[in-house]
């Protein structure tokens, strides 16, 4: 698959660029024409947002072929690598997961993200374990020819030591990162990890392009940037923007108004004509 | 099909009741579901919505399987009618639109906006083989005990006499409407009909509820209820509202803000939750 090699090596490279590489996290092909027409060089989705889009709950509750088509159907329509982000992987062994890795590439992804919470405990998984994961899937891309983007997410900051002190969890979320780097892992995604201090912290740290999650409180990209960061996610962030603009419409409709917001919209249906057009 | 009929019936209610339907037409389960909750009997799909957010053009390129797996997506998430803009119907002859109908009707679907511009020429079809198309739909989904609501959509204001008078147009679009509500229709949408005249004379020659589409310039929706249209359509104006927000974050993400904006959004991701969980 040469094509996706390609794509997947300027995927590794936007990582370390020294440009702050921003996905805001699409979940359907025409977020990701949008994106690729204003410059973005990538495109990541968000399993939240393609869930809800679906109109499921978070945590692979969407059936994983469905979860494929739309993988497949964001990455035929545009020229951008495509990142998906599969949770724990939607595996209940070895072999699930070397078949799930394989249908992904097959799709058309360049990178993943991979996250250390036990899809059946809710809990989080033991770094080793963890760790065998990320090597089966180094392995089973690397027998395909893509060097697949594998960022390791760890829910450190969400799940140990609850009560605990952020410098406690920062330590584990540090061990993680080397762990997960030794067994192929080429980013690092502390998600939910905020302060400004700890991100240094951790940039320096971890060996490795780190990401963070633009979450309420975060320093500004410009500072993110500074520090180091080689990537930042939106999450949900992105579905909810829009969302906020179909609720806010839908109630003035509700009230009998809404006729001018309709005529003063921006977006053109030429506009989304080009985009769907593109390639 | 009980449970589908008693949803076609109270669609068929809904065009009745005195109240204007307002349908912002949705393309997503989250979206049917955003409507839902916000109070709004039925949903309703644009097909410009669907085939935009799936990355094609309008026109019957979205493949028939796949649209017919996005409409139960959206018909299985939500308890109201929903009503599913299947362009001209995908066809090439009868005995595929016989196919296509079971196939929508047994994806959940309660009612269809059905037109009348030949999908292979572009062009408007005659008024006589639209009527046998309707008399088709109307048998097949009268043999599996559904009621399903045809709204019988006109292009004649986007086709006929192209530069002719909109006099000309009126008179061809009355003829229409008779001729589709004996040919079994339930609705008649005069599409792109905007001037206040000229609806007001449509809603009294049409013998049935009339659904008019929001575009600039239409008096307003209180005005519209006064006049007696009985449903008022976005296309994909709904769509085009959440891509400019998304569009408007976007940007100032590329110009390194829009924190602000990510924190202050009121969509929470519990508001997501409640709404997936609702069935």
């Amino acid at each position: 698959m040469p094509d996706l090699q390609e794509k997947a090596h300027l995927f590794h490279q936007l990582h370390r660029s020294g440009e702050i590489l921003i996905l805001p996290n699409i979940w359907d092909p025409l977020g990701a024409l949008l994106l690729e027409d204003m410059g973005f060089p990538a495109v990541a989705t968000a399993s939240a947002a393609i869930a809800y889009s679906a109109g499921y709950n978070d945590g692979e509750n969407i059936p994983f072929d469905d979860l494929v088509k739309k993988l497949k159907d964001i990455s035929d329509r545009v020229s951008v690598p495509v990142s998906a982000d599969i949770e724990s992987g939607y595996a209940q062994d070895n072999e699930q997961l070397q078949r799930n890795i394989r249908q992904l590439i097959e799709s058309g992804i360049a990178g993943i993200n991979i996250e250390d919470t036990d899809a059946k405990t809710g809990s989080l998984l033991p770094a080793a374990l963890q760790c065998k994961k990320i090597e089966t899937i180094r392995k089973t891309a690397g027998n395909m020819g893509v060097s697949l983007f594998i960022n390791a997410r760890t829910d450190v900051f969400i799940k140990a030591n609850p009560g605990g002190s952020t410098e406690d969890q920062l330590k584990e979320a540090v061990k993680r990162a080397h762990a997960y780097q030794a067994a192929g892992a080429d980013g690092f995604y502390p998600i939910l990890l905020q302060e400004e201090d700890a991100i240094k912290e951790m940039v320096q740290a971890a060996n490795m392009p780190v990401n963070v999650l633009m979450v309420p409180g975060m320093p500004e990209l410009s500072i993110l940037r500074r520090m180091g960061v080689a990537r930042v996610s939106l999450g949900p962030g992105f579905l909810k923007i829009a969302m906020n603009a179909m609720k806010q419409l839908a109630a003035k409709l509700k009230a009998g108004e809404g006729t001018e917001e309709v005529a003063s919209n921006n977006i053109t249906s030429d506009y989304l004509k080009m985009l769907v057009n593109k390639k």
